[in-house]
Formats: C-alpha cells, sequence, structure tokens
C-alpha cells in the first residue's frame, strides 16, 4: 500500500514545527471535513443540541498578584460557556475533566470548583459529572451541552444555531462585550498605569470574563445574526476565521471605543485602544449582522444592557483584512495573534514582553 | 466567619492523603449531591440525553510490546462509550481533548485519532469536535453523549435510562461482555502461558474492548434492567458501588466461566478464572436484573450473541459482599481494586507484580 508523499513529510514533522493551523488545516481537516459544524465553535449534535470542549492550564491573571485557582476555574467555564454563545444557544450543562498532581493540595481543588460552579450558576447552568485523573501537571478540561430550539414563524421551523458560516459582504461586524480588561489589568499590575480605587474594578472585570451567552441567544432567536464567533484568540485571528470560512474580507476600524476607565489606562501607559480592543482575553463575540439590520440589532442589544459596537464590516475581497482610522486612512491588519503549538503561544509567560510589544504597536 | 473545623482538616490534606473515593465523598459528594445522577457513570440532561466523560494517558497494552497510540485511542472511546452503555443509551456524539507535547510527532496524533475514529465508528458514532492543547505529558480526555428515548407502553412513557440505582435484593447480577483478555495478554506476555496461534486472538482482544452498548439498550428497551454499572475499575469496586448505592449486599460465585481460550492461559500460569474476570481493563457490564427476569435476559442476550452470565445476586445485607465456591463456601470478598490518587492507582507500571499478586491469590 503507497501512502502519499504529503502524509509521509506530514508524519515525520512534530507539532511544533507546524503550529496550531497547519495541524487543523493539514492532519484534522481531511479527515473531520465532513464533520457538520467542522471548524466551528460548537457541533450540532441530535436535532437542536451543541456541544464543545475546551481546555486550561493557568489563567494568566494568576500572574498578576491573583494567584487563587478560582479564576481559572472561572475561566474554564467562560471558555467553553463562550462557544455556547456563538452558536446562540442556551446551556444545559458543563462536565469537567481535572488532571491534577497526587501532591495537590485539596484546597485548590476546592476552588477551582468554586470558579466553575460561580461562573455556571452566573448563566443558569451547573457541572453535572466529570472525572479527576493523575498527571505531572494541572490540567483542565471542560465539555459544555446547550441547545438551540428552531424558531417557529408563519413560513415554518427556523433554525437558530449560529456558526461561523452564512455571512454575506457589506454584512456589519459587531463586537460584543467588554474588550480590554485582563491586559488593562496587566498594565496595571506591571505599573503602566495607576487610577486609584478603579482599578480594583479592572482588577475584577479581568478575573471574571462574562460569555455573551445572552447576546447570542438575543441575535439567534431575533433572527438578527448571520454568522457569529467568539473572541477565543484575539479579534485578528476571530475575524481572520470568518472571513476565511465565507470567502469574504474585512475592514475593521482601529477608533475602537473601549469603557472609560480602560481609555484612560491607554492614555497613561501610552497604549492605543485598539491594542487592548483586539488582543485576546475578554471573551467577546463577533456577530454578522446584515448591514439592514445592524441598527436594530444594536438597539436589542443596549435594550437589554449588553455592550456591542460596530466595528466594520465584511467585504468581496476574499481574506483580506484591512483597518482603517479616522482619517479614512487604510492599511493592511497584521493582527494580535496567539498559535498553540507555535511560539506565540501563550503559555503563561513573558508577560512583560507582550506588554513591551502592545505599547510598541501605538502609533506615534 | 467560622469555617467548620472538618473542611479546615480537609483543605490542609492532598489529594493522595485522601485517594479517590474519599475525595468523592468527603469533596464532590457534599458540593454535588443535588446533581441528577451523582455517582453514576452518566449525567442526564435535557428531556432525554447523557453525558459523560473519561480520560486515559497510555493503555496497558502499550507496555505489552503494542505500544501504537492507536490502542490508547481505541481506549479513551471505549471508556466513554461503556459509560454510556451502564445508561442504556444510544451514542450521539463523542469530542475529544488532547493534551500532548509540543514535541509529539505528528504520526503520533494521527495513531490516537486513528484508534477514536475506529472504535467510534465500530459503535456507528463519531467524533464531532475537539481541543489541542500543550502540556508535558500525553494526557487524552473524552466526552461522550447520547440519548435514552422514553418507551411507549400501553400505560403510558416509560423512562429507559440506566443508572446504578434501582436494584433491589434477590437481583441476579449478570456480567455482560468478556473478561479478562487484558490481563490474559499480560500474563502472556510476560511468559506465564504459551498457547500458540490463539495468542493473537487473546492480544488482538485485549487491544480492542469493546463497549457494551448493545447489551446495555437492549435491556434497557425491553424493561429487564433494574440498574447498571461498568465494570472500569474491576469487577470488585462495580459491585460495591451498586451494592452502596442500593443499600445492598451481594454473594457473588468465584466459579466464573471466562472464554475456553482465557481458561487455557489460567490453568498454565497458575491463575484462578475469577482472578481474571473480576480485574479492570476489558469494559465489561454489571446490570442488576429481577431474579424472574434473568433467565428472559440471559436468552435476550444469547440470541444476540451477546457474551454474558450470571455472576450472582443481591441481599439485603447491606454492603456485605461475599464470595461462594461451587462448594458452597462463603468468604468475605477484598476484591483486586484501584483507585486513583492512591498507592493502588494503576499508572501503567509495575504490571509484573500485579501478575505475581494474580497468581498468588489463586487457592490451592
Amino acid at each position: 500500500m503507497s501512502t502519499p508523499t504529503k502524509d509521509v513529510d506530514l508524519a515525520l514533522r512534530r507539532l511544533s514545527d507546524l503550529g496550531e493551523r497547519r495541524i487543523v488545516k493539514d492532519v484534522l481537516e481531511p479527515r473531520y471535513r465532513s464533520v457538520s459544524g467542522f471548524g466551528d465553535d460548537c457541533a450540532p449534535f441530535g436535532s437542536e443540541h451543541v456541544i464543545t470542549t475546551d481546555s486550561c492550564s493557568r489563567a494568566l491573571v494568576a500572574s498578576l498578584g491573583m494567584d487563587d485557582l478560582v479564576h481559572t476555574g472561572w475561566l474554564l467555564a467562560t471558555m467553553n460557556l463562550s462557544d455556547l454563545a456563538a452558536a446562540g444557544a442556551e446551556p444545559d450543562a458543563l462536565v469537567v475533566n481535572y488532571t491534577l498532581p497526587r501532591e495537590t493540595p485539596v484546597s485548590n481543588l476546592v476552588r477551582i470548583m468554586d470558579g466553575v460552579d460561580a461562573c455556571a450558576a452566573t448563566h443558569g447552568t451547573r457541572v453535572v459529572g466529570g472525572d479527576l485523573g493523575e498527571g505531572s501537571e494541572l490540567r483542565l478540561c471542560a465539555t459544555a451541552v446547550g441547545h438551540c430550539p428552531p424558531r417557529l414563524t408563519p413560513a415554518g421551523s427556523v433554525a437558530t444555531r449560529l456558526s461561523r458560516r452564512g455571512a454575506g459582504h457589506s454584512d456589519r461586524l459587531l463586537l460584543i462585550g467588554s474588550p480590554g480588561y485582563l491586559w488593562a489589568a496587566a498594565l496595571l499590575y506591571h505599573g503602566y498605569a495607576e487610577i486609584g480605587e478603579d482599578r480594583e474594578t479592572v482588577y475584577a472585570k479581568a478575573r471574571e470574563p462574562v460569555a455573551q451567552l445572552k447576546a447570542g441567544r438575543m441575535l439567534a432567536e431575533h433572527g438578527l445574526a448571520r454568522a457569529a464567533t467568539d473572541v477565543s484568540d484575539g479579534l485578528f485571528a476571530s475575524v481572520r476565521n470568518l472571513c476565511h470560512t465565507n470567502a469574504l474580507g474585512a475592514i475593521v476600524s482601529r477608533g475602537i471605543q473601549l469603557d472609560e476607565v480602560l481609555m484612560e489606562v491607554c492614555r497613561q501607559a501610552e497604549v492605543e485602544p485598539f491594542g487592548l480592543g483586539q488582543i485576546w482575553g475578554d471573551w467577546s463575540l463577533v456577530v454578522a449582522v446584515a448591514e439592514e439590520d445592524a441598527a436594530a440589532a444594536l438597539e436589542l442589544l443596549d435594550d437589554a444592557k449588553l455592550p456591542a459596537r460596530d466595528i466594520g464590516f465584511l467585504t468581496q475581497a476574499t481574506t483580506q483584512l484591512w483597518l482603517t482610522d479616522d482619517d479614512g486612512q487604510f492599511e493592511s491588519w497584521n493582527g494580535v495573534d496567539q498559535e498553540r503549538f507555535s511560539d506565540t503561544s501563550w503559555r503563561g509567560d513573558g508577560i512583560e514582553a507582550r506588554l513591551r510589544q502592545l505599547r510598541a504597536r501605538t502609533r506615534n
């Protein structure tokens, strides 16, 4: 039996030779491309259910003087629930799978569970099962399941599940959530800004990122979202994925408005607000909305007190990503990115170097 | 705020001070006991769905000269599907969560997926999603979802989901599956027996344990099973759990009949067949069946060519576990057991010592 040359070449490589994107493209996609929803945040099963799984080692906030594992537990639940948000799903349950060293203090396990349980409760769901295993290092996995009930209309039944597919050119891109808090906390912790008593507000939001379940569900139910994805690896990676999936390009404005307290951190730290806005860690949602529906979608979210902003639109220029500024100038978007099994993979180290990068990107 | 003394004591301990059973009893149960199905192989969600998660590091067969990771992938899928079998569920989907060192050859990832996918396909299901993360050691998690549709009877709708709950005294215990192959392979590999060309048959079955999904589903649909659990940690642990959950005892026969090729291995290796029958690794199912239904259940399974045997019955003597032999002699059952985060936890080491134990247990 002969093996195609490409496979032999691949098989001899190591995961770090490829990086996550090539692993997905060259190893996973050929095998799993026929799976419904391949590449999406969630996979559908049954008639209306969706499932997702995500893992984390330790929360970034642990290196910001907040090393209580409750934050890692909260993050683990948020990561998984955020994928459900991108499907417009209602959460049904979480299961967890913790790998822990034998010598782990029981109190650490308790704090992880405190975080997961508190986050799940915030969204009206809970952990229904799990597995504890021994390993040489802490490794936390979870799986979330949810459902997207079909919507009944006079014309019949309409699927409400959102995915990365379905966006069209000239769709507006809405960024839903409160981006910037995690890395603003890092800037504060490392002394690049000083904002007095607001500091605790920023830390609190950095510790407890919120999955945008309510927004995803609401836009899906109203038939206002054409495609959605969450911001796991930064805004750039999310928009690039949306564009790649739909063979579109995007023009995004770098004049992003962050919450006022973050604008102040940016001023002091000499970081462009877009730098904080495009980085990962706050679990926002990017939703493509038909141009004519954008105002209605923003109004709906505003009525529900869900923070959202229009950040740009999709174009026909396949996979070309552009930034535009207030003066109408365009430039190619080479965004902040992280990729597992690559040198950009975040493993909890080198925060200061990242902060310097963030500041260096600020245009003069 | 005062904390109860017991919690303080616990919090100061390490996971290995407690072991898995005390972790479950003292840490998890107080927190999660109100979760429907706590302690079961699967947790229910939605109206008819169930979910389970399990992890493994490396298959035991890897230390038997069969170090292809395809076997670990197969095992990972089997472990999870076996939990669905214990719920009498039909599998809907698997998701996987792999932690891999950066330097892992791509070919290893491919072999893991080959194993998971092949096992899933055998049971008519597939992997629909997953997550790859970096870590210092190989760690494979999976989650399986399935459904147990309610059965319509003239009297109405009857739940078909099985759990550990629901057994009664005098129920017969059926052991479904083909126990003994994994450790028979270990005996062969280490030269304790020599069976010529049948050796490959034993190895093949050891490499590809079968989740008893069909049997679980069939007994549930026919209303013949009152309670069920799979044999993850050995027959002793499974029967103990069934007894504990239902406040019952059990009398199990040590005169177990294994497949003929295994009986031959036992003769040569001087191991009592019950020694192979009660050990873990073959993913059998233990089902409690009302005394009057036992013959019908065995006939149903036999017609479907599913291997099953009556191994004993449940008693009113709460959590007392007894063994009986062909001469009608009784003795307390202190079975082979493994417990994570304890000294009996299996971490892929010391097979020879385990084999010596197995042989030492043989009565003269």
